[in-house]
């Protein structure tokens, strides 16, 4: 069987770092393509390209620079026929680092940068690594007896992204760009499982992380999670996934949210 | 009874010059504030002023551009002590006229400009009106044995922008920024929502109406609504929506969507 191959998206720190970590432990040998704005200054990413540099690729891609991705894109290609699993994993909750509590806190500028990075930027990647995808060997995700796909591809969501469990209301941008990145991945997986060659695209909740994003907000939070700890259940949640479930949101346990 | 003050944004042509004209011509006597980007080539709106030179007045507004939304808000409170209803009504389907069929259409200039009229307009739009819909004096909407609001903030959205509804997927610009808009009105209501003084905050669908947003597509549409029809049924849903409606998206026949 194949290598699977998988590509995480914003990799130098929190949760796309970890995913490369244990992707490149697991037992299954997988070759991981790790990309971030810069990698020369990625110290933990170049720390794990020093322990596996046999299957772990660096590339630079800034999400919010369409030419970058489409190039980058093309740049892999050329080196790999397929994909197996995408995940997208870069977000900023605002651009100042703290959400907004109340309108007062709102601005334009801040509510379409947090758009640019977390929600057009999957869907960019989306764009141009989908050829890509869909020429994938099914390395990840379950295959049923009667369907098999060709890739998986993850956008990493948020519960607060749900509009239906909002109770609390605030953080504006952040709550809004995971709303639209929801409705990007519903539109993915009704385009890439159109055809003979399927992707399986869903939107994954991860918990709530120890990781920069989350840091203003750690005292308030009953259950934080480590990333290694939030990796290993999306993980089993990604390897659980079916033809059927394309399009859905679902927590690290596999609770499927309302959007 | 104070007469009721209506903010109608984006009222230039489509449904928001509509409700202006319903509003001025029914038997409520209502005062009508009417934005648009270019006031003076706005035609339609010109003559409707010369028509009802007392109680309609019209300002410029472009969402795109936060500084004159501010200052705009400034020169209203000026003029007007309170609001009783603001409705968003300024869409683009996507920069090009059309929406995305595939990917392959997709570009981040036209995600960004599309969320940055259709989404982030309406939300800046709530920042700076919020304080004269505090002070509104409930001249819309339904009041209960219990409750009274002071004012409804109506955004317009679309079916299109469900989630759970969408079956077809393409259109990801006008889809996305729906759904993103339909979060900020979940937001707005619990913001809103919090305190003595309440604003009923709803997503509003008005069906598939005769507009130049729809113009592209009106072959396909077995129900095409003329705006007169639309806006009445539109104006019923407003007038009975009750302070636990606040949050909600609802049809223009008053069919609750899920988001």
């Amino acid at each position: 069987m194949a290598i699977p191959v998988a590509l995480i998206q914003g990799a130098s720190r929190g949760i796309g770092l970890q995913f490369c970590k244990t992707l490149l432990t697991g037992p299954k040998n997988n070759v991981v393509i790790a990309t971030c704005r810069n990698p020369s200054s990625a110290q933990n990413l170049q720390i794990l390209k020093d322990e596996h540099p046999k299957s772990l690729h660096i590339f630079p891609i800034d999400v919010t620079n369409e030419s970058q991705i489409q190039q980058t894109a093309s740049d892999i290609s050329l080196q790999f026929k397929n994909l197996d699993l995408l995940i997208n994993c870069a977000a900023i909750l605002h651009p100042s680092g703290k959400g907004e509590t109340s309108l007062r806190d709102v601005s334009s500028q801040g509510v379409l940068e947090t758009l640019s990075i977390n929600t057009v930027g999957p869907l960019l990647m989306a764009k141009y690594f989908s050829p890509l995808l869909l020429k994938g060997c099914g390395g990840f995700g379950k295959a049923t007896e009667n369907q098999q796909h060709k890739a998986v591809l993850v956008n990493m969501s948020a519960k607060v992204g749900s509009i239906t469990d909002n109770g609390l209301g605030g953080w504006y941008s952040y709550r809004m760009a995971k709303a639209a990145l929801n409705m990007a991945t519903k539109n993915l997986s009704i385009e890439l499982g159109r055809g003979k060659n399927k992707v399986i695209c869903v939107s994954l909740h991860p918990g709530t992380v120890d990781t920069d994003l989350s840091k203003p907000y750690h005292k308030n939070v009953p259950k934080l999670f480590t990333p290694e700890y939030s990796v290993d259940c999306l993980l089993k949640v990604i390897e659980s996934l079916e033809i059927d479930d394309s399009g859905k949101f679902f927590t690290y346990d596999r609770t499927q949210m309302q959007y």
